[in-house]
């Protein structure tokens, strides 16, 4: 693991939420960014290496509406940058962690992304990124 | 705010979740500590700029404890690095933020502290720190 490239916050209110926070850290969020196929609207604050991922479900299919009406706002994930995301996905499959994704998927953020299940990992979702590097022109 | 310093877990046995981690993160814990004041054993990894802090109750009285009873085990806190605690402290009461302690105290890995009531933040429960500096000598 390279980096804790973000922090997930699951929201009830992005617009309120990005108010709270940006008078908490002192700066604003630098950008929106809508993941359709997750449901979510998120929004990212920038704090040196590591950002801030506020997510605010846009349905009652979205992960983030479940995760609140069980557990309530808060801390939903971290995310931690690899170099090689299929190398990293094989090793940890092989150490018994439970990938929710057999594939790398498109995330925010310009990101390939897989997430690893809660039941392994103390209860936390985890998961891993790598940047989608554009093709030399 | 400086950089996200520490991610903090709240864990029922130090033992085990140092091996799961271990395994996670392909590296090892680079130390332990007690916080004698907090109940609390203490390890931390390094991820680049930022740590990952396992915590486990000592005893029954101990904030990690009752945590885990309420909540389970998993994220705890999130503790961002400050230039200025103090000032820090008066800029988020002036905001409405809830400080836990008036003062800043003393914390594990020779940090200042002050905990910020998460009904304020969003139900996540925020650390500010501060590196006590050693006297020149």
């Amino acid at each position: 693991m390279k980096n804790v490239e973000h922090i997930g916050i699951a929201v009830r209110d992005l617009e309120a939420a990005e108010k709270l926070f940006g008078t908490l850290f002192n700066t604003q969020p630098y950008k929106r960014e809508a993941v359709a196929s997750e449901f979510v609207e998120t929004s990212f604050f920038q704090i040196n290496q590591t950002k801030i991922e506020l997510l605010e479900a846009t349905n009652s299919d979205s992960a983030i509406a479940k995760f609140i009406e069980k557990k309530g706002e808060g801390f939903h994930h971290i995310a931690f940058e690899v170099e090689d995301i299929l190398s990293e996905m094989e090793r940890l499959k092989s150490e018994g962690f439970i990938l929710l994704n057999d594939k790398p998927k498109k995330g925010a953020d310009n990101k390939l992304v897989c997430f690893l299940h809660p039941k392994g990992t103390n209860g936390m979702l985890i998961e891993l990124c790598q940047e989608i590097k554009k093709p030399h022109l």
